[in-house]
């Protein structure tokens, strides 16, 4: 099967390896027109990039993208644009330990039994460094949708039970966080946490919460590909992602449908909103014109320095310890992996909408 | 585009509106050789059948399915079934009214701005009715599923904000409560609060959890094929769900690496199994043999007898009264959903593993 | 897998077998809007029904088309549009000998050897009725494209060796040739070729040529997905179809550069055109404005009436005499099924071209 | 749109222009454990490298391939494997008279017309090095087919008119004639009939054969994806291809049915084969066992020498001179395309046969 494309108008093929010669991804269905540069990418990248705060891997990558095609005088031509970040700084450490054993929340032992054998070095295709592609895919989505008047933006939202202050938060904060965090004091106290789980060799999770502004209703597709059902499956195939919800999402299953309910109201423009936004954005799976908010659980860094048990590739009970360079937690760099995989699947489904209706497509050919 | 059709080797397309003649699926990709009936679906569609208890909106619905391709003498062929419920109870009432405004929390607006007209009787396309294609498929992959020795069920393990204790909660009790509980003290408690809500005019949500028991490790595609990210996209793509989570899910956001990670050990026959199961049976995206353990967060009913605040089709704010037959909470008849939707991907993604590697395949063509 | 569906954004899931309950097609991406009824559906399936002369199988099959969903107050919603031909006149004959033994040009064997057992009444899904679906759902896509200004049409260009001329060919002529043949001339040496066929218990095949013209240029993407990749797949997928054809097709082969190209030219309209159309109005998979012009072989019917050599299903050598009302050549109620093949393919490409470029999408999203 | 991916089960999304940074591809669902290595792939690649003859371009290309990811210790991993040629000889020259006008027979004004501009150098996305990926795809496609046996080659049938006689023809002879045709007789006669040509500024065409051995029956599903129509697909995708025809092709249309029908026998090792092969092994869409037999006509090469009339980019017509080193004919250097184009379609519905039917599933997930 072919588990590295994702799309069906705007299609992302990925490959690498945390070891192998480097990590890229084609983008096959951008149109033409769109101004796009290795800086553009880069700012993206740059957000995922590990050694920028002392909360993650001190390990450093340079991770420079390269546009191989699809770029003509500064401008997509409409043809693939292929892409590539060389690997550089992978140490040629001794990978023999972990080759013999199964890391506990990894996926060493899957692998194994779905391929018969793998590539062990540094945890492979399943290596956290496999979203960069996403990101340099999503990156060229987001500028797209920003040419459309569309904005994305995610910041974390909570990191091992510590959550930002609705009141206190403020977009322009997140730049400001070295968690990414809007709310500056929750920031300081996961912060705290962080120091303490660090010197227990131990490692945190979080939330990541993502918005969408200025996407049109109608945008979403009925039944299978409601615009939620994509979000869903785009977040969820984040590597460490657990959970997915949209609005109120979980906390809706408490709520009672005379407060879940969004009353529709006239907007002072004339135009029709919502007195409340508990849909998160999407009613019937279709965007509603609303912000369209969505969250994901991140499940704390497997990774850690803490002796563990497991097994070996004979199947006899061992006791580890991973050495190496890991993250305390991945949530803050995982912030721009959500925004941009919440890019590519709004994008897809801008451009499924186009051919909802009958008028809009006689208008789109009419000379 | 095509929101209706779902999967890539077990294909599953859709169609129907709640008073149109009726609802169908076809599906394609089902292999030769299983046994199938009207009867063995039916089972499965009873379970979704309103009127079964007062918990459910009392009208009546036969809901009988009729098979119109692709079974011969008792099996089916390996061509398309195609599967049909007929409309026959739906009440030929005045829908002049609903047609004029936009209910709270449906799907009424979305699709006015998406298509620029609606079939409006009784929610058209995005009724709760669009489900019965998703049971009958599903269905079929489920009895697929066991023809290979796996096992999928799901009840209903929280319903307005009373959860069910796992202690008391057994499976052979499913079947006994109103609700699909598997708790039936937590049943009984669950049904008083309907009832108070039912009084109120007013309507309550849930939770739903879904267990995939017997699939052997190896399922599922590294990145964006991940087993649990086409599980979230299928669960989420039904019509009241707001979150899904996979193993500890929204829970695993708050925990450290050394309690959520599941030490692996070496089982009594000599495989090996893990100690816990906090990943919900899935690594890097891929079964590991261990019980699939998936939650779907289900709104409140929309439809609710009390006073709401809406605007009509012209934009102007006016208080509705929704009048009908509606379920105080669909969490128990969503429970067959979200079981076979959760059995369509699995069967899907198994038939895509038997691909991943040469030996697999070798042994497969060799005569 | 998933043999019976088509399509990416136009898509199209078949089924149902010659003697089963009856034949059907789901269309899902129909754009909202489009004006649609049985009577429209009716005409173009009246063009391959049997029984209209005496060149084709005098079986009477009435093959009316119902609509079961998708179409509110005369229009479509932009949701799945469900078609079925029930089947009324399969005579239950006895099927005892012919499920014995593999006839010679059908699916017979080949079934068997892929699903290990077959639907053996009238050739079950591999019978010529599973063209209704085609034509049932390229009659929709046909409609669409008239409503942009893009017409369709095909007619028999050579049965049995002989050909058209196309200086005696007019458009006009097509519907008055019982073989639907526009050189009146020609149609009738092809009757005489087919009376003395008929007698001496043999069929003839043929070749169909169909034109598209008033597509704009620019429709069909470079690589794979080429516009005449597509229709040479859509029109191999018509059962008896051996051979597909764009512009001067193999006639290319023998050509020289010099001759093959054709030379861009100013229009009267001051556009840009061609002076010759080798090319059949594509070039780089893309098309260029000119008429598309493309031809299809169709085989002799298998089915004859004449003694032949074959084996049955213990694989013993036998000679059978296939009985039945049987077309002495399928290329005339084929016309119909190469022309909506065609639409469908056209309308989905056309589709896809709406997003080559960002200017046409700001367009289309400005308000 | 995605136009640049082909493949469900083994994808492969190809990108790169001709004067740009390198063409690649990536191949994403190739199973584990295949010996794969560059010096495998290059003997493919040196089949289509242009200067090995003096009837292709004496333009020197290297192209090299890389790979840059799937592979670990000399075996597929299972996940995408990454393939570059980078781009070393294309000369620097200066391309503002190209850009300024639209070449007959190339897809430079239907690219100016579907993106708003173009990459004009050297073709872009259009030019014959986009080949280079699908033969670098196609050579792990056919490796793998070898491993299960079957065995994909292709040759020159005809150039210019000048056609191979089929009892002269040896399958050894392909690798010793220039122009790849297993008929050295027609080979030194076509060699006589291009000598002309070039001297002439002119270009021929000619056929391409491919034949598929070995091949179990039962592949290839019925209706829209017959094992014929996704090969008419793959093969008309490629640049010059105006034509494909399976088994007697044009030829079945002028036979009858008396003629064209393949009588059943029992073979010598007593199972089932054929007596004849007009049908090119496939049935109803699915293999029968027997050769595939394919063919493609190759229209001349587009870029001649001689003067030709065409329009410029403002639209007003002049005469144009090529310059440039040119193929006089891209039929022997297009074998290896169609080779190899052919394996990725086979391969792509072996894997999709393999649920087609329940025994085999069961047999397949037996431990």
């Amino acid at each position: 099967m072919s588990g590295s494309i994702l799309g069906k108008y705007f299609q992302v093929s990925t490959w690498g390896e945390s070891h192998g010669k480097g990590i890229g991804v084609v983008v096959d269905g951008c149109p033409a027109g769109l101004p796009l540069s290795e800086e553009i990418l880069q700012k993206y990248l740059d957000r995922r990039k590990p050694g920028q705060t002392r909360y993650s891997t001190p390990r450093k990558e340079a991770d420079e993208v390269e546009i191989l095609s699809g770029i003509f005088e500064g401008k997509t031509t409409g043809t693939p644009i292929s892409m590539v970040v060389y690997n550089t700084s992978q140490r040629s450490k001794d990978y023999s330990e972990i080759a013999q054993y199964y890391r506990p929340g990894h996926a060493d032992y899957t692998f194994d039994q779905k391929y018969g054998f793998r590539d062990y070095r540094g945890g492979g295709r399943s290596s956290g460094r496999e979203t960069i592609s996403r990101v340099a895919a999503g990156a060229i989505a987001e500028e797209l949708l920003k040419e459309l008047g569309v904005e994305v933006f995610a910041y974390t939202k909570e990191i091992g039970g510590i959550s930002m202050d609705e009141k206190r938060a403020l977009k322009e904060n997140i730049g400001k966080s070295p968690l990414y965090m809007p709310d500056l004091e929750a920031s300081e106290q996961a912060e705290i946490l962080l120091e303490s789980k660090m010197k227990q060799q131990d490692s945190a999770g979080g939330i990541i919460e993502c918005v969408v502004r200025g996407l049109p209703a109608g945008v979403g597709e009925p039944v299978f590909e409601k615009l939620d059902a994509n979000l869903a499956k785009a977040v969820m195939s984040i590597g460490a992602v657990k959970g997915v919800e949209i609005g109120d999402g979980f906390a809706a299953a408490k709520a009672f449908g005379s407060d879940n309910n969004d009353a529709f109201i006239k907007k002072q423009d004339g135009g029709i909103g919502k007195l409340t936004n508990h849909a998160g954005g999407i009613l019937g799976g279709i965007s509603d014109g609303s912000d369209i908010v969505l969250r994901a659980a991140v499940k704390p860094t497997p990774s850690i320095a803490r002796g563990q048990k497991t097994v070996n590739c004979q199947g006899r009970e061992i006791e580890i310890q991973i050495r190496g360079r890991h993250d305390p937690v991945i949530v803050p760099r995982a912030v721009v992996v959500v925004e941009t995989m919440v890019a590519i699947t709004v994008l897809d489904m801008l451009f499924a909408s186009m051919t909802s209706n009958l008028n809009g497509i006689k208008k789109f050919f009419a000379k």
